[in-house]
């Protein structure tokens, strides 16, 4: 009898076997007699043998169950079968297939026996196995991620933020829970949603004041990286933007990072393009089990002239790989206005002229990433103006600050970060100017410049958006279940 | 010269030492001249010599640096110095004391080229060395996890964070984020805080319906646990209960686990028991790490008779260690009642009376845990009437449900589970007699039960309370930075 790998006390722990266990199990000493649970995939029924494909969520293979047909009660049994359906196998027997492509099969002999049907699908079930498109596949938001190829997007971002947590740890990096419900604004970008109880008209009478849901943890961080050096979070944030497009969402996690004792930017681009590196490259080594594979029942995309599955999780493999082999590029915001510039009055027309003191649109960063440096770019040193108030003050360039944003090929923006003004009459003076702080309410920010300040930066990672990078790039939406955007209604 | 255990690249990297990276070299080839940031922790100035000890909050150790004294400037020097100040510390060589309590020292030289004042205090900064009490210490929001105990329990958690997280990733869970924002309430609890945007007086304007915090991502979870077999969230949750005690919290962050193919409370008490118990383990592997030292600075609790951090640490470990090596009771609701019956008609008297069909009162819970059994015991097969209406009916006892709760001493419950009703018909029966779904708003979530469903259970953690409990059960607002509560005002 198969064990899963979790510890078995006293016969009655949950210890039934997953696909993926089987999978761990091959190259190992195997016993007969396996009983395993899953979700019918596909059943193929030929004249003497019927070819079951389960599959359980945990592992991007499917299982192949192979079953002689030796009576006719056993031909109308598997015929009976549908896709979706619920199934617990029992008593099969493991056979090595070391040639295929799958290298282990299990057999069954007595279907009607060995098969039981624990959970049926309605006639209509919809995930037939053709004719799934993501776009039909994303109008099934309690279905879809029972298909390999959306349910593999899921367990990357599993493997992701395991492998960010685990670099973090061995950098002595703390991770923190900063806090959702807030009184502030951080950037005072405006897009807020704000936060009652349901008992009450006014927000104020909870919590004694205006309260809203955070759009960046980042001030809290600073506290917090002031205590312990170094910390990081991964928290849901909220923005009340009415951009609907593929790389927004309202409700969106962020991983954030804070920390002390870093004097430049370049310590902070050099910071994230290894940690960055170190992720993706544990992705790179275990690309087979994060990857769907070819035979993922998933015959066409929104755009026609996409490339199949096969040829793009080539492409896939391949941008990880260079992702981790190449060094990154970085230039000053100067530098890319003057890049943009020269592009836009020679082979392009850029619906936003580029224009030193602008922010950079997506369209610019964009072309920036993805056809001018054709791999990631740090943009560093923004113009005071088109940054927060918080960004340190540059000696030079005149009027800008020591800041970066990280641009990639088809996604534009995905990592912001900069140097945190850590002189407080430059600070004060700026919050002044940007008529901020008129009552006090960031007195608790400006003090930590007079309590023990430290030199100290840090940077926010848009999760999703990196997720949906790494896989292709298809859309925001994907990487998180039940997305939340402007467009969309909450259903449930 | 050190290295952090960060991978270097091109000399600009991020490289920096934290003091956890020098107790991390201990018993390995070192090298002299160390360069080190920190704030002062404690200085002591003898004739000829100083003691200098620094923290980061990387680590529960403290960093001493012994400074000579040769001339009055150096002692002048180390005179203007004032706890709390930041330095860095360069030139530092270091010195093995194999026989102190602190394996190591830093030793330096000429302290006024070696020591310098990079972010001063105020002449009031109030965390001073004496008269540190837990209360006192929570009036500083913004300096209080620079204590080493209060930064302990932020690295506590963090540690227990990623022990969940490496356990489940071994067992086949895939860590999900289900939605914070939700139009359904869960449980029905009613406690909800509601969302909108502060462009629009009515929050069904951003979403197209009402909008809501969530209280509890099970339902959501179902939908993903129908399609990946096993996944967990760490996720926040709120609750706009008025509740003021040691154990509530406004927002929280909440463990919840849900996972398919379970079929008795047994195999879920057992899961729990078992995955709690890996998790304590490798804190008790790493306690000498995890919890602070005798000598941190605080030296008063709100209680009197408290005993000495000392005997407390203490305390802890032997908690920790038989909470791993003891087995954990189970008994049902049943079991509880007749026992608090018992107690409550000799030797006890609790506030509510306890009585078969009414929920368990805290004080009940405590004597349970606490005082009865003196150790995590699972409640399970409580009154239908008494829990929420997804829980799966058992057919023995009458009328009770297929449920647990795990009770801990001092702190009562700090998990709740169940199996999840999977009978249709059941559950829309139940549904009707709780007045729900009248408008199909739940239709999704009876739709799982028609389309390759599966016997599914699962649990919440409440992440705050046990990381207090594992703490020494202080309060639950010392366990998450900035704590959200019903008296509190959210100040930023």
């Amino acid at each position: 009898m198969f064990r899963a790998c979790c510890p078995i006390k006293s016969g009655r722990f949950y210890s039934s076997l997953t696909v993926k266990s089987l999978y761990e199990q091959v190259h190992r000493a195997r016993h007969d007699s396996i009983s395993i649970h899953g979700w019918i995939k596909s059943i193929r029924i030929l004249k003497r043998v019927a070819f079951l494909d389960l599959q359980d969520g945990t592992s991007v293979n499917p299982l192949r169950i192979v079953v002689p047909l030796t009576t006719t009660d056993d031909a109308q049994f598997l015929k009976n079968l549908k896709t979706g359906q619920t199934l617990s196998v029992s008593n099969a027997v493991w056979q090595d297939t070391p040639n295929r492509e799958q290298p282990f099969e299990l057999q069954i002999k007595r279907p009607i026996d060995s098969i039981q049907l624990i959970g049926p699908v309605s006639e209509n079930y919809p995930l037939q196995k053709k004719f799934q498109t993501l776009p039909y596949l994303r109008t099934l938001p309690t279905l879809k991620y029972r298909t390999s190829y959306l349910s593999a997007i899921l367990r990357l971002r599993s493997f992701v933020e395991l492998q960010f947590m685990l670099y973090f740890q061995k950098n002595h990096f703390t991770k923190v829970s900063p806090p959702i419900l807030t009184s502030n604004d951080c950037e005072g970008a405006g897009e807020l949603f704000q936060v009652s109880t349901n008992q009450s008209s006014t927000a104020s009478s909870y919590f004694g004041k205006p309260t809203y849901l955070t759009v960046s943890t980042q001030l809290h961080l600073e506290i917090l990286a002031l205590s312990l050096s170094r910390c990081w979070t991964l928290s849901p944030c909220f923005r009340a933007e009415r951009s609907d497009t593929p790389r927004h969402l309202s409700e969106f996690w962020m991983l954030e990072v804070e920390m002390c004792f870093v004097n430049s930017i370049q310590e902070l681009t050099s910071f994230v393009e290894t940690t960055m590196k170190h992720v993706i490259n544990a992705c790179v080594d275990n690309q087979e089990e994060l990857l769907p594979k070819q035979f993922v029942s998933l015959q066409e995309d929104e755009a026609s002239s996409r490339p199949s599955l096969d040829q793009e999780k080539q492409q896939i493999k391949s941008r990880w790989q260079s992702l981790v082999n190449e060094e990154w590029q970085t230039i000053t915001y100067t530098q890319a206005i003057e890049i943009l510039k020269k592009h836009h009055n020679q082979d392009l027309h850029f619906q936003y002229e580029p224009e030193w003191g602008q922010p950079l649109q997506t369209e610019h960063e964009k072309f920036l990433a993805g056809e001018y440096f054709k791999s990631p770019v740090f943009v560093t040193d923004y113009p005071r103006v088109c940054k927060a108030f918080y960004m340190k003050q540059n000696s030079t360039p005149n009027d800008t600050v020591a800041c970066f944003d990280l641009l990639v090929p088809g996604m534009g923006e995905i990592i912001g970060g900069s140097l945190r003004e850590d002189d407080y009459d430059k600070l004060c003076k700026e919050m002044k100017e940007r008529g901020m702080n008129e009552s006090g309410e960031l007195d608790w920010y400006l003090s930590l410049r007079k309590e023990g300040s430290a030199p100290h930066g840090g940077f926010g990672l848009g999760f999703e958006r990196f997720i949906s990078y790494l896989y292709g790039n298809h859309n925001i939406r994907d990487a998180i279940p039940f997305h939340r955007t402007s467009t969309g209604s909450i259903n449930f």
